[in-house]
């Protein structure tokens, strides 16, 4: 499936939703994906942060990519991550997505050895140059402890292949010196990761976001997209309140290293949409935490 | 081949010599390893990070397990490195050494996502139980940025399975305190990775260490743990001033991010030991800063 | 002068224009003041980190307040920094404010010694209770290394006496926290620090900005503060872009780690409208750099 | 008193005994120092880190200056910190400190806004060049957020009245390569701060240690320096394990961020040597806290 250049709306980061260790729990991820679908989302992202990539096995991530791209059809784009501190395993698993039928492949920095912005740019020239796919980048400072210098952005942008940044480090400057810089590409989409300044971001010339809330309210956040987009800004503002509130009930449960994926998953697996089982090592959550969820659904 | 334990001595963190990009250096790592083990040294650790494991494919590093097997023989135990962000991952890829004959394990904590001290220590517990091997876990806050607690890692030394800590994180504080928590097993080793404190973390108590400078002058190490283990320290004083010398010599050229990494291979290939060659995306020096090493080397 | 609750509009945080290491340029403070009341904006803020308060002898700093009260009249407001690392010479402070005709006052977080949110709630409710005006709590962690969490403002904005909060950390989720768990006190004022997100701090309900860049050309933000006010958001936007390309093109010029306050300074000396010296130990701008500067301004 | 060149010894980093606020516990300081002396302790160093400077008035801190220099006569050299943020308040209490009889005088990095190396350098090169007493740069990266490169200690070493270096870093391998770097400065001072290494610092040729257990248990450290200072190193590793259960013991509990300043207070209090309040906004201990503390001591 083509992407739309440059890519717009939301796009889910979606949860993996896991029947054990290594196992994917089916059911829960097609009533996941027919939610999202439902609700007007724009594509489908697999194998990001919030969905645990570097917590799961090669093997299931690429089941995972199977089965979406299965389950999905043609309806909605399908992007994929490829993050991997190896450039031959992320060119290797690139390759077998693109075989899966993924329409666009995510890539953040390699997040182990430190390194220069030449060295990244290198890295994302060789996926650009290598895959037969449209690359995003993908600046995520908060957990690869690396960041893509808006400068480094704009030079990547200059490399066919690379179609796009999805900025996750809530740092509203850097997007305003990043879409600056790139306005050279027409085609060139950048999407904000935090949900919590989506309304603001697309004010600022954001295409779109890669909200995890959308697994849990998919319409809530295309509504924000669309008023957004229409410039009803009133709107953006009262329905950014809710993304706050979503955000401040479900984020910020127990051990705050950890909450964001516990509570997302919890919270799905609470509303009946799939098993809220978190990667290893992460544990689940414990009764009165799972408690606290359950009344903000409740309510 | 069974290691001692505790485990002690000079165990250099081999280089990962490359012919090309997912290619094994075969006579260069023949000759790395004969070299180190002409010299004394009491062990081989293959994939750590001055292995570059993170960078490599697992295809390649599995042979770099096996070829270094098959050349090390049974003259001294090999650990290889294990590391990485998925369990499965970890524990597929021990088994897989196990097979080729690796005698001990080695265990960054998982570097992608925050985590908690329990999760750190369920991680280890994972590992220790499901593995055939003895478990080293591995403390490197600069690169995994997340730190195994002193407490934690006297937690784990209470799994059978785990057999000792190499601790890069420089801090000779936390290592004393590590050596008292964990001193109920006289059988738990305590490694020291900068090689530029050897000297010190033997007198507090450590075992031996993962010095990357072994890769290019292993019997400057070598000797420098034995003057240690023989208190003999007016010896371990000016030997380490030569530790430290290489150390300003060949680390800190060029970019400092890197420059660990380029340095310790440029100085191999410079020697005729082995490829230079730095795993993607660095890049190997640039001639300039090849004459700086080439410089000290010749004298 | 009695302040309005909450504080509204845009306070700019004045430079403070040296003759010399501990002298003030007279006439380029009083140019530089009338500017920025000609042009509308709301108070005036001395002594912040723009103001460079930290490096300045307490002797300049009470003359710069002293002076800014006497040309300032009862026009605007002014506000002063009082922020230490000292509870009893910030009280001083805070108490020579007074006396000299100051309205409000600011304060950081003690910026040298770690401590908890209980000692920053403390240190809080110190100065809110013996100091007689009202106080402003400055959240700007990128310097103190402090930061309050958005729970300890709330429980400060429980203290009769505390004001508002200046939140200079750039990060618009705590923003909108902050002015949630605020929301109980209508005559609390939440002011903006980074100009590049003035419209966008607004919108989500923010009262202001302390803008920088309003040194330097008050009426455009007072114009985008107005903009935000009315809901203009397509001014809001157009505007905003205005204060990117200051922002860029004056804050990025030499090392980054002291470019804003070079750039600020040399820009109103370029400018003709008061000396440009930086405070020591930071240089003034090399040639080339103030022609950078130069060059945007003559554009 | 005319300060040994290079200055050698245990010089502990005296508390500042609080009988109030902004008062002096007189008879407390009175007996911390004459234990301190009558230990052999080699001198005096007061507003430094651990004496809380940096949270009590230039008027204390005068005092507190005027006060050690009486008690202590010319019994030992007595050192005095000059930190400040403002180059002119470091200058005008080093002016004071001389008056007063103070020996030497000691200067962090200025620790609010970030800067340049060569800012550093200039900072020290005025402290040198305008005051009449040696000065002794001290890193401490932990609170000032600024460490001085090793190649900016060598070139400080250049500046006549540049006197040593405080190294609180912690970091072994720093300390090396400044001690090699200065060696052309055979009276130049390398002092280091964590007491937990101070064998090992010396072991790799430091001069001493400004320790802050020396305030409690004088004495183990004067042992322990001689005991370095003889290489005998047998020695030097049982009294270091003492040291380390001091600390422990005494710093380690409550709150982390601020558990050593408030440990040694109230040690000191236990003790009967001198009041334990620490400087505002730090609360003192709770009772259970208390119990902990006396607990060890009375062991």
């Amino acid at each position: 499936m083509q992407l739309p250049q440059p890519l717009r709306g939301i796009i889910p980061p979606v949860v993996t939703p896991l029947a054990g260790r290594d196992a994917l729990d089916y059911s829960g991820l097609e009533r996941l994906l027919e939610r999202i679908i439902a609700a007007g989302c724009h594509g489908i992202f697999v194998l990001g942060s919030t969905g645990e990539a570097q917590a799961l096995s090669y093997r299931l991530r690429l089941e995972m990519v199977r089965e979406t791209c299965r389950l999905v059809g043609n309806r909605v784009p399908v992007l994929a991550g490829i993050t991997d501190t190896a450039l031959v395993e992320s060119l290797e698993f690139g390759h077998a997505c693109a075989n899966a039928g993924i329409s666009g492949l995510v890539a953040a920095a390699p997040y182990y050895f430190r390194m220069t912005q030449s060295d990244l740019l290198r890295h994302a020239e060789s996926l650009a140059t290598e895959l037969p796919l449209p690359i995003y980048l993908y600046n995520i400072p908060g957990l690869t402890k690396l960041s893509y210098d808006a400068e480094t952005v704009a030079e990547a942008a200059k490399i066919p292949g690379i179609a796009g940044l999805k900025d996750s480090s809530g740092d509203l400057i850097y997007l305003q010196r990043v879409l600056r810089l790139t306005s050279f590409r027409p085609d060139f989409s950048v999407l904000v990761g935090p949900e919590e300044v989506l309304g603001q971001a697309m004010m600022l010339g954001a295409h779109g976001g890669v909200s995890g809330g959308a697994n849990l309210r998919p319409e809530l956040y295309v509504k924000l997209w669309c008023a957004a987009e229409q410039k009803r800004y009133d709107e953006v503002v009262s329905l950014g309140r809710r993304v706050m509130e979503l955000s401040d009930a479900l984020y910020r449960v127990g051990d705050p290293s950890t909450s964001y994926f516990r509570g997302i998953k919890y919270a799905l697996e609470a509303d009946g949409v799939c098993s809220g089982l978190p990667a290893a090592p992460l544990a689940p959550f414990t009764e009165p935490e799972k408690q606290i969820i359950r009344g903000w659904l409740a309510r």
